[in-house]
């Protein structure tokens, strides 16, 4: 399918507020839409350029928690790009595919995310220091 | 304009060809366009999803000398999501309004980027850690 091959990109932020100032500036006074992940302990600022399907979303996430993931990752390496996602056709096909390569998948099996679509990650070690969520497109 | 925000990411990786076999298994075998960019010192492996003027590019950026910002970046951070690409309207304007918001930018003025666009970037102190480029969209 042609377009976007990224659904978004999550950048790890201490202060979702400010954070949302700065980016909002950045991209031409965007609203973003905001929303929490309870299971990740998050707080999510959802930036799209219109037509949410169509990708290429800047997602602001800061941590709710002491024990979030984004807190750990902000004590580690400070604010900065999180993950990209990029969308595939069929995840479970993708997943054996990717394992029978060799890499080292977060997730053997797609998990439901925020959205109700199927996810999964990938682990950095595997794809160059970048950690990868796969999530399959709505049909 | 609705769509994608994002023009593309910037993957920082050492060994290009080793990289584009890891991206081209998780991009459902895309063969990547290749082009070097002999001002910066880098090679860079571009993934789109078809249509290359609707963003949401995957770029893998590999050093071609020691003197690369590129060479730079692996030494001290290893590799890893480099820098993201947004649109924007008029470069010329956002670099003034960013400015005046007490921003720190890298380039005061817009220069020509590898594809013949306006180009700029935004230092990482001013955005949560990510290096921003700033791409005025093709009229």
């Amino acid at each position: 399918m042609p377009g976007s091959l990224i659904s978004h990109i999550g950048i790890a932020v201490s202060e979702l507020d400010a954070a949302i100032e700065k980016y909002r500036l950045l991209l031409n006074g965007a609203q973003p839409h905001i929303t929490e992940v309870a299971e990740q302990k998050v707080k999510v600022a959802i930036f799209s350029g219109g037509i949410h399907e169509s990708g290429g979303r800047i997602e602001l996430v800061a941590p709710t928690a002491p024990d979030s993931p984004i807190t750990q990752f902000l004590a580690k390496r400070g604010e900065g790009l999180h993950h990209i996602c990029i969308y595939v056709d069929n995840i479970e096909e993708k997943l054996k595919e990717l394992k029978k390569a060799g890499m080292r998948l977060i997730d053997e099996s797609p998990r439901i995310g925020a959205e109700g679509n199927k996810i999964a990650f990938v682990h950095p070690s595997s794809t160059n220091g970048v950690l990868i969520e796969l999530e399959e497109r709505a049909r």
